[in-house]
């Protein structure tokens, strides 16, 4: 790190760039939609021809990394490729080649005769994004930010501080080459800065922490800015008395096995007491599968009838985001006391039935108040691919703007255009002039 | 105020009203619509029933405010009279016969043979709404928040004790007649229960200050909780180089006078220099209407010479939200000033442009970054009933959630509900079961 500058002055630089962007967000985001697609157009082969170039900055970084230990999983996602790099230009191709997002009627009024009001989308402004380790990301969300005409201040992980560098630098040529300020597309270096920029609530409209739920917990706690993202994901399989069990053996494996360091996994498994008789072959799956389950006490006493060894449950483990093969089960008495287990125990990210009771389903989809409730299906659905909302740019447990997974639609606002030929709001009101008020075609 | 309680056991219960609360809206919020829609129609019988008793309590708080030499505009934004509780009756009953906007499908998607993902409308949770004088707010938003689903809090002013608590009474009365739980509407008394408030960021989801922008400033600074609304409202009207006389005249002096107090009156007039030969009327317009003319050097000499006095600009005015029949004028030198101005001096709530030109009014609305652009038509229109989005809940100059005008849709948020029959996702990915993404009809 020895080529990172006193953090200081970092963090003075970063609060300039970020006064820069705002200006150079408005001219991106009101710029022609070409032009914002020849950017990308422009990205796609910059990502092309400076492949070898992108392979040695990443080298450096992966040198650096193996000497100071960078556990496996750590350095995995650091490295580039020329197949990953492969993937991240079809990316930007097709966000090129796809739809401008911008000035997109939403809704369209006439207030009065020649006086008509649109609702159109706009780029919501600056956005700060702090990722860690992986490269790509830049990429990804630098792309997703210059089609949705946002500024964009890209804080990775220092580890990657090689490759970031390179990476920003094809985002800033490509806006240049296509008449655009590259200014909207900042590189942030150093924690100094990061501190500095979260202050800045007037530079900044969102920011977008992607990583453990340790750094989104941290970084909500440390500014005003709205934060999307989530903290915990802390999900639950509810096996209703009318499960199929089968289906809940499957689901129950799914939810906790398929990733478990993922946020939309498994980590409670509620059990209607009528369902426990059947609880032992889903217990010999989940042990088989290599999971460790903690379970309170009809529960344990269900699992070891079936001869499944348990450890029994201390309330400390309700609620908990194991990220692992560990799981805890516990037993209510009622769908109603299941859904209260959810909303006491849960993060509100994703929460599921199993039931072939259609009652059961409705009620449990209705009353559940996570951003995604399913029904018969595995948790792990709740991603943005999955949902297929394009790239996804997070996972929002808040309820303001954006909830769920989020897709480009979560970077943008809206603004109200008004077009009339002179008219006074004091000609209109009671005794006056009505509104007309006609809901227009949207064109 | 001699019935308020100490401040402290206050704060406590506020809290602990705050934390039922959230239960309660849950309640609420997954009945069914007829259970909401009978709470408003019993609210609007009890504002009928109780009339005597609310008139009564409300001169309890008129008698007050007289004692106390209360401003007169407060004092009679403070009364309730017959007419005004009919007008609030006209209204409640509006919602209630109006459609429930709760599990409004937005996206219906088929991630799969049998496996369908839909985006529903759902209630944002708990609010906290901090309104001063006008105990109309109580019900006005009180029904907006149960229509909605919601639960609120709402602190009116001191001054409206007992009026805020006879209309509460009325609220809670209407949910427990309609077998909800009158825990959702909380009446808060004493600013050290709203300190309390502002801090249980996990209790409540937004918070509504409607009031003046000090109000809305201080609480913006004092709180992590999301806050809807606008502390300014430094509104611009442009004169372009292509501009109609006649209607700039009209615009000008609608915008500065027909309610000089609201935000979206206009505070700053821009000139191109191109009109200045054509100032004068406007100006004198404006004079005659009884508005005091602040105006830069350009602009004085236009005026004077149309015989139109006003001050010599000082730096202070510009970006100055008057709020009175004050008007800051400033020459520009092309529209690509005018928008640059804005950008610097306004508060991103409404601006609008006078111009025949259609390139120069398209330019305009694409690129001045404000939640309402307009084009020949007043600052004034911007507004909740103007926009024709029924009961306004604030105006947002946010860029996060809502912006601009905020109807009902302000207060809802979004859930994603995946019906399966089954399936994990461990079994779709490159080699396995493809995704179908078939877009739906919306049901």
């Amino acid at each position: 790190m020895s080529e990172t500058p006193p953090a200081e002055p970092l963090a003075a630089q970063a609060a300039a760039q970020a006064s820069a962007a705002r200006a150079a967000q408005r001219a991106l985001g009101s710029a022609p939609p070409a032009a914002r697609t020849r950017a990308l157009e422009r990205l796609a082969e910059l990502l092309g021809e400076r492949e070898q170039a992108l392979l040695a900055a990443n080298a450096k970084d992966l040198v650096a990394a193996e000497r100071d230990q960078l556990a496996g999983p750590l350095l995995k996602r650091l490295g580039l490729t020329s197949a990953k790099l492969a993937t991240l230009r079809e990316g930007v191709s097709a966000l090129a080649a796809g739809s401008d997002p911008l000035g997109k009627p939403l809704r369209k009024t006439e207030l009065d005769e020649g006086l008509v009001l649109t609702q159109v989308t706009s780029p919501l402004g600056v956005l700060l994004v702090i990722f860690e380790s992986r490269p790509d990301a830049v990429i990804q969300i630098g792309s997703l930010a210059l089609r949705t005409g946002n500024a964009v201040l890209l804080k990775g992980g220092s580890e990657a501080l090689h490759s970031n560098r390179a990476l920003v630098a094809c985002l800033q040529d490509a806006l240049r080459d296509a008449g655009l300020p590259a200014e909207a597309v900042v590189g942030v270096e150093g924690r100094a800065a990061v501190g500095e920029l979260l202050e800045r609530e007037h530079d900044i409209d969102l920011v977008i922490p992607r990583g453990s739920g340790e750094l989104v917990r941290s970084i909500q706690q440390s500014t005003r800015i709205p934060v999307l993202g989530h903290a915990e994901g802390v999900c639950h399989l509810y096996l209703d008395a009318a499960a199929d069990p089968e289906m809940a053996r499957r689901l129950a494996v799914d939810g906790k096995c398929d990733y478990p360091a993922a946020c939309n996994a498994t980590e409670t498994l509620l059990v209607h007491e009528a369902f426990l008789g059947q609880l032992g072959p889903v217990g010999a799956a989940l042990r088989d599968a290599g999971v460790r389950l903690h379970a309170d006490e009809r529960a344990q006493a269900a699992l070891s009838a079936a001869k499944v060894e348990c450890e029994l449950a201390q309330p400390e483990v309700w609620g908990r985001e194991w990220g692992d093969l560990v799981l805890a089960v516990a037993t209510v008495d009622s769908i109603e006391d299941a859904i209260a287990w959810v909303h006491r125990h849960g993060s509100g990210h994703t929460d599921a039935i199993v039931t072939e009771d259609p009652a059961a389903a409705e009620r449990f989809l209705s009353a559940v108040d996570s951003a995604s409730v399913f029904v018969n299906a595995s948790t792990r659905f709740a991603d943005g691919f999955r949902y297929g909302l394009g790239a996804e740019v997070g996972i929002s447990t808040g309820r303001i703007h954006a909830r769920g997974p989020v897709g480009a639609d979560g970077l943008l606002t809206t603004r109200w255009l008004l077009r009339g030929q002179g008219q006074a709001a004091g000609d209109y009101g009671p005794g006056k002039r009505p509104f007309t008020h006609r809901a227009l075609e949207l064109s």
